[in-house]
Formats: structure tokens, sequence, C-alpha cells
């Protein structure tokens, strides 16, 4: 067994895929090659509203440049693969999807991301384009408490914050309105993966780390690194237990409560698996009594090629809900 | 390197899979469980319409339970894991789907699928429903000429009948156009696949065969069976020409034809690897002087976990292009 792609040069995998992108896509998103850029393509009738940029390392596709579009965001910023874009990429994205109404960052909280956003956001606002940053940080994995550390990765939540400030900016929201609505998602979200197998770089042929026939990672990120500890492998219906308790007690959620549920596949892991991981996911929150007013089932936040899945459960409103609902178009939601 | 899967009994694998589709999307699908069916929710204002039916074997999704809904099919028809379902599990998603208009039949060639949807196409029309089948088998690589053989297999073109053909349907097109539709995308349709890795059956932990670091497996079907042929590992530069050239010859297309590409993949092919693919099949194509008009790239038919990827090309005019851009909303396709 080995674990080839397919790829050029490898230092060439993420411009030459932002190129495809374009070639697939060329009514929804405009790739800009230097620096990287995926905007969304305008439409006539755009209406002026708060511009939504997010973006981080690549290989976790579809996030972000997938959910540039209607809806979601107005531009991503793609560092190579694993690795933060700069500064001066992110001020660009930021410039390029200005309309003179404000920009919001959603950044996933990783030391290289947070800083290059935030010089980006410094130097946009000398330009006189006010932004505010989102920081999604909720991987339950790395919560170090209060030990000072750079506290909880973010992981799959950022689907969640880019789908519900998309949809209310598409409604007008303010800046500072869409800000607090979208710590307020990040505050009442967790997360929690595992890995059947570890990830498979660009142009490597070995995972970046073993686990033997009976064991699974547990409490991976989404960069291949080694997880929080390992467990033996079990069937679904104890793997996906063990994954979600944490997530519950992490959020407090109590009989009569309301979630939006997302089991997100980490690159490899079929379909099939996901729809069987949600169905135990439903019986397990059934069986305490919390309700899930919504799923996404699908593989949205990858790392690169790992065979495992991540659950977040993100509490849930009325407004959370209805602007859950509001049409999205982008390349990795839309026909 | 393990292969395992989320799965408790692979004897459940498929129904329990289902139960988790329902509940992700109980707004867009139903399942019923005894025979298996996934059907398309009704919703207020529906107009009668021809009804289209697919299914086959499970494995492939978002093939075929993922793309029912607005657009595309009334109901799909799931198998257990790479096997037909029964001819009495088809009769009774012909009957659940019809609205009086007639049911169009969606059938990769595969001689259980064409067996048992025929017996069921039969025992409709005994009981006054009118039925036409479409076969579809775009597969290349088993493209035995006038050998008597069972010919050429089905595999990702079927999307393309599903989506041109849903569009047609939910236009008002009878029974009798959308079987003339139907036929001649299949007829201006072809696939290549290759396999950098097999699939993995559920509960098992090997792969369906082995390959060799340094080499592919050309002509892959959609079922983990061997391959017509091996050739040396390369970059994608080298082999998605070699996938597109046979396709281009099968279609005779020439320089000013017009095409709509699916990238498809196969089960473990990252977002950035298909983006490639797609980069260098538009290159090759530009280099000839054939046209892409549309393309979709992504996993859409998949053979389990299998790594690697399929091209299928579709000759296209404006009545087809016309179809391709209408809407869809899907399990598969939607937010």
């Amino acid at each position: 067994m080995s674990a080839r792609q397919f790829v050029n040069d490898p230092d060439e995998f993420v411009s030459q895929a932002l190129q495809g992108l374009q070639l697939a896509h060329p009514h929804l998103v405009q790739v800009s090659a230097d620096p990287a850029l995926v905007l969304r393509t305008p439409k006539d009738g755009d209406q002026p509203k708060v511009a939504l940029v997010s973006g981080g390392g690549s290989g976790h596709e579809p996030l972000h440049t997938g959910f540039v579009g209607l809806g979601m965001l107005d531009a991503a910023v793609p560092g190579a693969v694993f690795a933060s874009p700069t500064a001066y990429q992110v001020r660009a994205g930021i410039k390029a999807a200005d309309r003179g109404r404000g920009v919001l960052l959603i950044v996933k909280n990783y030391t290289g991301d947070v800083l290059n956003f935030s010089i980006a956001a410094e130097l946009a606002a000398e330009e006189g384009i006010e932004v505010e940053i989102v920081l999604v940080d909720d991987d339950l994995a790395t919560d170090g408490g209060d030990d000072g550390g750079p506290g909880r990765r973010g992981t799959a939540a950022v689907v969640a914050v880019e789908k519900i400030c998309g949809a209310a900016a598409e409604r007008g929201a303010s800046l500072a309105e869409l800000a607090e609505l979208g710590r307020r998602v990040v505050a009442g979200s967790r997360t929690m993966a595992l890995a059947l197998q570890a990830c498979t770089h660009p142009g490597r042929q070995r995972p970046s780390f073993d686990l033997a026939d009976d064991e699974v990672e547990f409490g991976v990120g989404i960069h291949g690194e080694h997880g929080i500890g390992r467990r033996p492998f079990g069937p679904a219906s104890e793997l996906v237990p063990a994954l979600a308790q944490p997530v519950v007690d992490a959020l407090g959620l109590a009989r009569g409560d309301s979630v939006i549920a997302l089991v997100n596949g980490l690159g490899s892991t079929h379909a099939l698996e996901l729809s069987v991981v949600h169905q135990e996911l439903s019986t397990f929150l059934d069986g305490i009594g919390v309700r899930v007013e919504r799923a996404l089932v699908g593989s949205y936040v990858t790392a690169l090629d790992m065979r495992g899945c991540s659950i977040t459960l993100v509490r849930c409103d009325a407004t959370l809900l209805d602007l859950w609902n509001a049409p999205v178009r982008t390349p990795a939601l839309a026909w």
C-alpha cells in the first residue's frame, strides 16, 4: 500500500490547484496568483455589504476556498499546505474584498494565522478599512484551561461561523453585529476529532504518524500532528459516544437543549461512514435529550487525506437556525 | 497502516448509513427501510412530472442516494455494498415515485442491475405504469467492441444523465423525450479511470488488490475490481493526458467541439488533487482545441475509499448546457 497523490512539483501543488478551482468555477470565483487569493465573482445587483474574509493553510479543502460565494465568504486567503498565509497576502485579501462597509476576518486559532491576520488587520486599519476579527477556537483536544498556552485550536466550527455570519452579512448586518454574532457561535461550539489513519503530505509516501491496527488516535487536529492519546479501535457505536461526550460536557448541554451538529470527514472517510457516525451521534444525543435541529454531514474541513472524523456541536437558537437555512452558492456547495 | 472504517456490523452498514442520511436531511429525503428506498420529500406546490428512479449497489455515495431531490432523482434504490438491489425493491421504488406521468429508470450497465431493473420495469408495466430505461455505459476500459460481452460498464456519466434528465423533467418533458435525451447524453459520454490505491470493503483491513509504489492501475471500475493494466506512477501532467486521450479518441472530439468535464474522485482523493487533475485536463483539452463549457470536480461516484480518479467527457450543446445550469437541491448538492 502506498499513499501517492495526483501532483506534479509539490511546491506548485496549491497554486496549480487554485488554477483548477478557477477553471471549474469561473462564474463563482476569481483566483489571483500573486498574492494567492480567491475572490467572489461580482454579480450585477450585488448590494454593498460587510465583507467576510478567512483563510489559513491549504490542505483543508473545501475550507476555505470552496466556501467563497453567496452566503459565505467574499475572499479566502490560502497559504501553502498547513502554513499560514502572509500578512501582506491577507491585507491584499482585505483590500480586494472591502466594499466600504468593513471587513470581518474569521481566523482559526493558530499562532501563525493569528499573527498574520492581526498584522493585516492593523495595516488595513491604517488605510481606513474597518476590520473586526472573530477568533475560532473550538478544538477541545488542546483545551489547556488557563495554562497560558495557545489554547484551543480552530477546526470545523469555522464552517458554522462562515455560514451563519455569511447569511447575516447578506441580510445587511453591520460589522459590529457580525463580530458579535460570530463570537456567539464560537462560544457555543466545541469539537473533538479522531483519526483511524494519519495524513500524507504531497509528494511523500508515508503518513505523518503510524497507528497500529487496533488503535485510533484521539484528539487529532487538522495538520497531521499527533493527537492527545491512543485508544482501542472499536465499532462506531463505541467511538462516536467517546467523541461526543466531551463535547456535550464542555458545552454543558442538558436535556431540552438544541444544537447544530457537524459530522466532518477528515479527508478519506467515505460518505457511508459519515452517515453511520451521524446515526450514532443522533442516537447518543437523543438518549440525553439534546435535540439536533440541523446537521451538516460530509468532508468540509479536511487534513489532506486523513482517515477520521470530527464531531462539532453548536448551541443553537431560532436566530442561528434561520441564518443556517439561508441559501449558499459556493464552489463546494453548488452544482 | 490500516484501512479501518467507522462501522458496526458490516451487514448493517448500508441500512445504518441510510438512517443517518434520513436524520441529516429530513427536509429533502424520506428513507424507508424495507425495502430500502430513498424518496424525495414532497413539497407543497410540486407539479406532477415524470419520475426519475436510479439505484444500484451501495459504496458509490453520494451516488445515487445523495442525488435525490429537486432537479435530479425522485427515488434511489440502494443495494448492499457493490450489489444490485432486487427487482422487487426496484419495483417498490418505481411505484413510490410514480406520479402518473411515467417513470424513467436510469441504470448503470452491470448484469445484475440490468436484470433487476428490467424485471421491475416489466412488473410495473403490468400494473399500468409506463416505464422507460436509459442504460448508461460510459466506461471505455471495458469496451470490447462487438465481442458479444457485457460491454462498457456504467460509471460517472450517470451523474450527467441524472442531472440533465432531472432538469428536463422539472420543466415538464415527457417520458419519451426524457428517454431520448438520456440516451443522447449517454451516446456522447465516455469515461476512463485510474487507481493509486484499491478500496477496502467494510469490516476488512486489506484493500481489494495491492499496487507497488511505482505503479498505478489503469482502467479500474468502481467496484474494487482490477483494471486493464498497470502503468508507471508519474506526475499528474503525465497521468491526466493518459486518461483523457482515449476518451477524446472514443468520442471523436475535434478542434472546436465543446464538452462538459467530470473530474471525479473515487473516494480518498483530496479536493486539491482533483483541482490539479482538472487543471491538467483543461490544459490538455485546450491544447487540442476542445472547449470545456462546464466542469464538475469532486467525489461524486466513489468506489468506497479507493484512491484515484476518473475523467468523463460529455459532448455538449446549448440544450444540454441550459439543463446543466438548472438548480439542484439534494443531500449531496445543498447546504
